[in-house]
């Protein structure tokens, strides 16, 4: 096969390294079975070939983002001949179109059935935890200047989905730099930042009252609740107001374990959550449980003082009450419970789709309470942890 | 039965009138039948009930937001009595708490059959539209004076996905002024306005190129599309650039009448969006079409150029390939497209999780073209319709 080889065109950031070698490929009416020195297997179908051809006319080289729409070339397109060539795999297509797929990005790619589950693996990085965790701390000035401190505090708040700081300045808004060595912030219509204190008759949810606040998320009113939730002390002087922490993936799963109706019940039925005040009306209507498209427990979404009335079929009104109080229950149980009261300079950083919050009672007249909060979403998470990774 | 009737403590903003009347109730084991003048009978359970109290012990008046968690009450709590009187429900509990709900409300949120196929129908408003759909236009100086063709704007957001807005002032960054009307703008890695043009060599990602870009939306990559897409034309004397749309909803609801396979393939079969450039590198996994709680076409989700290999079974390869290539097909069905050039001083706002947008190429040697946009999350948007609607 007369081939010349060249690089393909990098179509991405990332890199490939080659893992196993491509030993012979089989060919098939709707696809090439590719061999793996490793004895692996891995069929590629001809569209999905040619769909991902890396040549600089199916991908512009200054964006790396693909040019060709697969329906631009016929359902039926065959190769017309096939080889691995110094390692590579070559394709001349029917049409006259060649293209060449670097080994270790196929192997990246491959999907076969080993291939798959190896990739799921290795997304699999959750850890739950209960009341006996030690909750990792890290240091604000090694954070402001260290990338790779910076990766450990955001691979923590990824996989743990709880963390605190230490050493932050309590000047009010110190938080804003810290969080932007993340990424910028979510505004939302409490402010850029918003502050955590006793409102009185100003207050415009229970969070700003003294009471005692139960397990929740923030903003389960929104499409998307925010990803990280960031809440720096100021000062917090005042009897109570202690900071109380659930992982709720650990409370789903424990109620997938001990009461899969309820659990399937949270999955499946829609709550309204609602918040309300003069400039604003926010409704949405998600299950408590999320699962991802992988079918892992991807998200909780949990605020009683923020939820409408139940709105579901008269014959399921029972299982809900019954599936909405043994998660509630859960949220009370001293098995999941970690308490632990944020002195001035101490930072929570959390999933807040994932670990519940909660305040115990304070009193305000024993002294001051101030806490200044801010989010960041968690796909800004992600893209920072995977650049942050690109060096190593 | 001896109860001192009071105007239940308002647990929210809106209002409900009352569109009937109580007549009688008829006590069951498990819940109370409520019959009205119109012979409608809508069942509440006790638990339901005691949950949705509004008394000041169990709701917080400031805030308008739930005290009471229901599994503070037992699970078998009952009514000892239960009484219409004066037309509210009265309920003496069994633990001796008290509670009387209001008939407007009490309908406002009944769960029969028929009242939640009445809510159902009151949130069906959105519809779809072809090639021959005729933009609506609205007027910047009035959006920015009126509230209620604001309102009107909205509305047309909400319900038809795109429209345009004349008379905006072409200085750099007036966009501004008019996203803010409706709420604060959702901020991205591309910035919080965001400028399109040819960048030539320093474009990152294909909308800064000059070529033809294929129907997308915008941001596949983030876990949550934006929802609203502003683009403001400052300039456009070059040839070509038009835009064009096409309503995702449409051809989605094409695809589920003409091949339901396809459809069912892309509602379930997760594909993996990416975007990367030096500083980020996003990824999002999820399906192109998704359905809504209520199983409703909620949101399209697509752009070739920033799509991922499909990692899929080997044996739904082929099944997922076919649905790919025909709703590629429906984006570029005539009966859908609706091509017109931007004027300077025009401005595009549509819904960015349902209408589709593209570019037709354009030189850049022939003059110049500059569009500025934004972004604003639909949860805003439905908010403010629905502040601007209370005082209706």
């Amino acid at each position: 096969m007369e081939t010349t080889l060249e690089r393909p065109t990098i179509a991405d950031w990332r890199t490939y390294p080659q893992t196993a070698a491509l030993t012979s490929l089989r060919p098939q009416a709707d696809r090439l079975d590719l061999v793996w020195d490793d004895g692996r297997v891995s069929p590629f179908h001809h569209q999905w070939l040619r769909d991902n051809c890396p040549c600089g006319e199916c991908v512009y080289a200054v964006t790396r983002e693909q040019v060709l729409e697969i329906i631009d070339v016929p359902a039926d397109l065959a190769p017309e001949r096939a080889a691995i060539e110094l390692g590579y795999l070559c394709v001349h297509w029917s049409d006259g179109h060649r293209s060449q797929f670097d080994p270790g990005w196929l192997r990246a790619h491959a999907y076969d059935d080993d291939s798959r589950a190896e990739r799921l693996a290795a997304h699999q990085t959750t850890r739950v935890w209960r009341r006996d965790f030690e909750v990792p701390v890290f240091q604000h000035d090694q954070l402001m200047e260290d990338d790779s401190a910076l990766l450990e505090w955001m691979l923590a708040l990824r996989d743990l989905g709880l963390s605190r700081v230490d050493g932050v300045p309590t000047a009010p808004g110190s938080l804003h730099r810290i969080a932007q060595r993340i990424a910028f912030i979510r505004e939302t219509n409490f402010g850029v930042l918003f502050d955590v204190k006793s409102k009185a008759a100003a207050a415009d949810s229970n969070a700003y009252t003294a009471f005692n606040l139960p397990l929740h998320t923030d903003l389960p009113t929104r499409e998307l609740q925010p990803g990280l939730q960031f809440l720096h002390c100021l000062v917090n002087n005042a009897d109570g107001g202690d900071s109380v922490f659930v992982d709720g993936f650990a409370i789903a799963q424990a109620l997938r374990d001990e009461a899969p109706e309820d659990f399937r019940t949270l999955c499946e039925m829609p709550i309204e959550f609602r918040n309300k005040d003069r400039r604003s009306d926010y409704r949405c209507l998600a299950p408590v449980i999320a699962l991802d498209a992988r079918g892992e427990i991807s998200e909780i979404r949990i605020a009683n003082f923020l939820r409408g009335p139940f709105d579901a079929p008269a014959e399921r009104m029972e299982a809900l009450y019954h599936a909405w109080r043994a998660f509630l229950s859960l949220t009370r149980d001293p098995r999941f419970r970690l308490q632990q009261k944020l002195r001035a300079g101490q930072m929570w950083c959390f999933d807040n789709r994932r670990t519940l919050h909660a305040r115990t009672a304070f009193d305000p007249a024993s002294g001051e309470r101030h806490l200044q909060g801010c989010y960041i979403d968690r796909d800004e998470l992600l893209s920072r942890i995977l650049v942050l990774q690109r060096g190593r």
